[in-house]
């Protein structure tokens, strides 16, 4: 075998970068069920038909796309595609058990496959990390996604951002307001881009678009403040949803009703969210909304309610990366256990054991002597302390501890070095 | 949409099962970084000549073939397939990355595909729960292979296991000790019955394959504990592996070398290991062994030294199930906060929000009213305790906190609620 390479777009997650992956994960983890979102996977692929027709003729050519196993396979048929998003894959699970307890709360943080043209810090394998409620309309459902959001990036120290929180029937009430019903993508296409070019530009989009000075001036005083016809309905909906969410202990400053917010308007009914880390971040961290069309779309029995949050998991890791919130020590061993000579060796693994026992990750030496090498060792990858036992500790049931960073050194029993270490 | 499936041979694994699965795997990820182990993911699939010839013309058969994109699929044509185990993976991330420090030490707990015929508790994805250690031959590497499953079966509960351990090369000898040099193979698949045919059928299935009762007698004579000519350096390693398997705190009774285990024979260049749990269980929950040729042959640079070992992970799932070692609970969920009225809504959300401060996990019902349907709910689906805030509640800050196993009921402000749920 001469060279290997990677399939075009992917990489592997080396250990460094999996132990912050795995705190990140477990950290959200642990927040989503506190608020009662129980994990679920669902497989890799599913059935052809199962994903065909909901991700648009874009989606539908960036799936990928599995052969059949034996005959049909050898004539290019295909029966199965990659997992592309986890949203369709939950539809299928709620239309496949009617008898799921509802309201149905799950979080699911799995990889989804696009075999998108890879740019630095996009993959054709990448993670998304779902929570949805399903089967109910209760507003604190729509408050628990703004709350978990919150508590997540609290949790991981992303504390300065923002949860921008909008009513798609309010976008509605809007466009009619201004005399666009007809326009409403349009307008709202035109509107997503005001992060970007500020109003100017979105006054320059809306022209092109062939709407008039009147309806842009109509319209900036709509967002400004002035009560929008026929939305009342809406607005106190988010109200409610917005005080709900603070009695959940969401920070008021972190969150606002922005009636900028567009998002993914063909596929959300009520409530959206998007969040934003403020200053000079583009794009946004997390999103969602009230969806009460999809699930029953799949069950074909009539709308099933359901609103949901997505985490941008990998965005999320790429930030905390460039924001020094990752660990900086790239190993989880906490102690390198030095082999002196081969007759001190087994001292120095049982040492190694009583440390374990006691919860400490130890890694053992697999070179023997030289132990100014073996310090080295321990130095190139980053663990912290270094174990040594030579003849002497070996002889009166020692060991030695080494700090690398201070340079601090402490000489005891392993067991006392394991409840230092654990304190640590 | 009328019907929705899932594709042949996979499941969902829905919250009850995850629960279970994340807290096995969260314990053995505990004992494989405790010994230096540290996880690594790599794609989900791979260039198809990269896995090619590496798996036999019948796993070639099982593989999932990805179709390229664009015009090349739409002619048939294959350029992926989707990880088949993650031991070629792993010899990929080592070719690929020459500067990687060794030892370098792996764990990878993903799932697999293959496309074998589905049957009961088989499926067509399932995790794979691998570590090794890759460029030493120091038999600390081997010992440790022996410790980690060790150690995670005890934390697991799984008590009643042997690890058998045996050496390709004492198998090598044993064959040429009785003149079979040639039939090796022929002998080890004999030999590997023997666990399901006991001796009399091993005879039988000898003589079947031409060997003569002379040889048949000469095998069980060293089988045992004749000493085999040619066999005392194997046998040697295999003793200082197993002294310092002790030395890493394996149990003595827990580890025997047994001279018939075979074990893939085709791959394995030293060592080999198996356990089983004792009592009727056929079949494996742990296998591996030294290899010392695999990774070399992907790098192409002669041989680069490796020994590892596998969980078998899903069959430990069902076995803890069967043996009653997974917790009884099906969800994760401690409290069910009840929701009296209207009005108590937010003193019961801003309580559910102390106690998820605290670090219970709290599920806020969407049903208003109705208590007892409250009630049942919590307890349909396991939840343990319920909260209940009604309008004395409410107006005196307190909660009332009930188990629904003893019916014991608390009353108190909220983090007195949750510091006594913290202590259970």
């Amino acid at each position: 075998m001469a060279k290997v390479f990677l399939p075009k777009g992917t990489r592997d997650l080396m250990p460094a970068t999996m132990n912050r992956r795995l705190m990140v994960i477990d950290t959200v983890r642990e927040v989503f069920s506190r608020y009662g979102f129980e994990p679920l996977e669902t497989p890799a692929f599913e059935r052809i038909e199962t994903l065909t027709g909901k991700y648009g003729d874009e989606g539908e050519k960036l799936m990928f796309r599995i052969l059949k196993r034996g005959e049909g396979g050898q004539r290019g048929e295909v029966d199965q595609a990659l997992r592309y998003d986890l949203t369709v894959p939950l539809a299928r699970v709620v239309a496949m058990n009617p008898g799921l307890p509802l309201p149905f709360k799950r979080s699911q943080i799995q990889p989804v496959w696009r075999a998108d043209r890879p740019q630095r810090g996009r993959f054709r394998e990448f993670y998304q990390c779902d929570v949805d409620t399903i089967g109910t309309d209760n507003p604190i459902a729509d408050a628990e996604c703004i709350a978990v959001v919150h508590d997540s990036l609290m949790a991981l120290g992303l504390h300065d951002f923002t949860i921008r929180v909008n009513h798609r029937e309010l976008l509605k009430s809007l466009a009619e307001a201004i005399g666009a019903t007809d326009q409403e993508v349009s307008l709202l296409q035109a509107l997503d881009k005001l992060d970007k070019v500020g109003r100017d530009g979105v006054n320059n989009e809306l022209m092109e678009r062939g709407f008039t000075p009147q309806q842009a001036t109509s319209l900036w005083d709509y967002l400004d403040g002035e009560p929008i016809p026929g939305g009342a309905k809406a607005e106190s909906e988010l109200k409610t949803i917005l005080e709900l969410a603070l009695a959940l202990g969401v920070d008021p400053d972190r969150v606002k009703i922005d009636r900028t917010l567009a998002r993914g308007l063909d596929y959300y009914t009520g409530p959206v969210f998007e969040t934003v880390l403020n200053g000079n971040y583009s794009g946004s961290i997390s999103g969602g909304g009230r969806y009460d069309g999809l699930i029953g779309m799949f069950s074909g029995k009539g709308d099933v309610p359901a609103v949901g949050v997505s985490l941008g998991i990998e965005r999320i890791f790429m930030l905390m990366e460039e924001l020094g919130l990752m660990p900086n020590s790239t190993t989880s061993t906490q102690v390198w256990a030095t082999v002196f000579s081969h007759e001190t060796q087994s001292a120095t693994l049982e040492a190694a054991t009583i440390l374990r026992q006691a919860g400490i990750r130890v890694q053992v030496s697999t070179r023997v002597g030289k132990l100014a090498k073996q310090f080295k060792d321990a130095a190139n990858r980053d663990v912290p302390f270094v174990l040594v036992c030579g003849p002497d500790e070996a002889a009166n049931g020692t060991v030695v501890l080494k700090n690398l960073a201070t340079g601090e050194q402490t000489t005891g029993q392993p067991s006392q070095i394991a409840s230092e270490l654990s304190c640590k």
